[in-house]
């Protein structure tokens, strides 16, 4: 029963559809994507967002990028067009590698079709409609595993505090960080949440808050400067927020604020979980020191809706992300099993004890 | 050379010119206040903020309170007058020990002119506006000796983090927290601020930034969140924030978001500077345990000039301050002094130390 944040509408001649989250909460509209230009910009100004929800979305892209291949292109022809537009996609947030994996297994699929026998255009793109499909199911079960991995970890009578939005917006299924409370929701267990504004772009005010309101769960919205004083009161039993990218250490690339928070929870005894599809691991990084930062326009922090903030021309800094060592970590909760005290050696477990089964 | 926050105009029948600070960066505009009640909500709406700069206003309110009393008013009246109106001045905002101090010492120098042989309504006015007067030099020169106890700690090529707005805009004088960096800067010492926006109302955005800006030192906005990020990277050489009210064991109320930092600053092995005068201690506390905390409106939280950045209905938490344990707190700087290590032994010996000599 969440909401429906991307979806594509109709057959191999359809297009993309996702909630324009730049409007919320004030307005709820549609955006409707027919090429990737469209995406890129969706995507890069933050209309859709999240890192499954991106991966999702730029697997249609593909989609898209294949409508517009003329009909005469032979299959050499048809990859040069996926893999110049899958690049393209790729450069619209440079630290959600969920955007490279779904790109790169499109892109794979593509190629072994392409280079079959009897490639037609139609089953070219037939074939690409199906893989974009095939992950984005996969995602709504990825996000149904966390939660249900992760439901146990929501104390009944407790209070949870997200940073962000990993929620039902920010994926094609019920979200990461928000999936263990819709399940604890379900389960009909008592609990509140705390939900960080997040700046600069208040994902938390903007998206957790409606979101959690729409499903009838408790939410207090509070500035990111009130989160330790509710830890030091003890109103806070865990913390549990989303991530953009995890080295094979268990370093966690997340939404700026998330390492502070994590330092914070350290500090106050309260539990710090990280909640993330298996895709979002990127075992070719041995720890967080390789993630790229995105630097953003200053503009997100000194201005709100062209009124400013801050005086002209004054410095600003903008990182959209953090990174949140390890051993902060009480808990990665993935789709394959709960990570406790993350490690090479826990991590490298956890994620082939389900590829093996 | 720092700008005027609050002052005076003309003589007994003058009134009370401020910086209306609601309005910066945007725009710069002088707010005259004829009346209390034009005070009062001055105060409430953070026309004009900071401890100090309350006291002082408060300050010359009671000149305001006098100039509305009948001529044929007795001592007797007259004081029953003030006393009602600087407790009404008093309940403007609740935390700011300031505030009391300042209206209390009026008070007290308006009732030993009142209890006087050969009372005149004139002299009783002239009495209230010497000893606001008095105040707002105090004040000044307590900027001005806070900044000199405090330069030695801000390093040569350094950076200091800061957070809401302690300075020239939060006092009659140069700062408090503010005010190091300003001796540091004539001294021409080398160092660049990082200015905390300070969510929910931005006074470091919008204020701190406005005013280092006006006096050439090099700043740059950060989104709270953002801080503990700076720490990790080593890019902190301290942070210096001022006090709405300090308790007998140095445990420190102030801005909220405030505590967090101390918990960040100590995790990452920053020193942590509180700057604040003397009258900002309430000896009258044991500890952080017995400050009130003011709880201000949840709109100021999830709306922006009107505009919604959170759904409807949703629950807000919106503590104007938190409390600060004083073994995070490196020291605080006085006027009277540095009082390295705090606890009630080390503040009393400060604070005693002056007021013999």
């Amino acid at each position: 029963m969440f909401i429906e944040t991307v979806k594509w509408v109709g057959g191999i001649d359809g297009h993309l559809e996702m909630i324009d989250q730049r409007l919320l909460p004030s307005r709820f509209e549609l955006l409707a994507c027919r090429d990737t230009e469209a995406l890129f910009e969706a995507i890069r100004t933050l209309a859709i967002r999240g890192a499954p929800a991106i991966g999702v979305a730029a697997a249609y892209g593909l989609c898209l990028a294949a409508r517009a291949i003329p009909q005469d292109a032979d299959g050499a022809r048809a990859m040069i067009r996926i893999t110049q537009q899958a690049d393209y996609l790729a450069s619209s947030r440079p630290t959600a590698v969920n955007l490279f994996w779904a790109l790169d297994r499109v892109r794979r699929s593509a190629h072994a079709y392409a280079t079959l026998k009897g490639f037609t255009l139609e089953g070219f793109r037939e074939t690409i409609l199906t893989q974009a499909h095939a992950i984005a199911d996969e995602d709504k079960q990825m996000c149904l595993q966390i939660g249900r991995f992760g439901e146990p970890l929501v104390p009944d009578g407790g209070t949870i505090l997200t940073h962000c939005n990993a929620g039902a917006l920010a994926t094609a299924g019920q979200g990461t960080a928000l999936s263990p409370l819709y399940e604890a929701h379900r389960k009909s267990k008592r609990f509140s949440v705390f939900a960080d504004e997040t700046r600069p772009l208040l994902q938390g005010a903007r998206l957790t808050a409606w979101e959690l309101q729409q499903a009838g769960i408790e939410t207090t919205v509070i500035c990111d400067t009130m989160a330790a004083w509710l830890m030091k009161q003890g109103r806070i039993d865990a913390v549990i927020v989303g991530a953009d990218r995890i080295a094979a250490n268990g370093d966690t690339a997340n939404k700026i604020g998330t390492y502070g928070l994590s330092v914070l929870a350290a500090a106050h005894g309260v539990p710090f979980y990280v909640a993330a599809p298996s895709s979002t691991f990127d075992l070719s990084i041995p720890d967080g020191s390789r993630i790229v930062i995105e630097q953003r326009n200053g503009e997100e922090v000194t201005t709100f809706r062209g009124i400013r903030l801050a005086p002209e021309d004054v410095g600003v800094y903008n990182p959209a992300f953090d990174v949140t060592d390890a051993s902060r970590i009480t808990a990665i909760i993935t789709e394959r099993g709960v990570i406790e005290r993350p490690t090479k050696e826990t991590i490298a477990e956890v994620l082939s004890r389900v590829r093996r089964s």
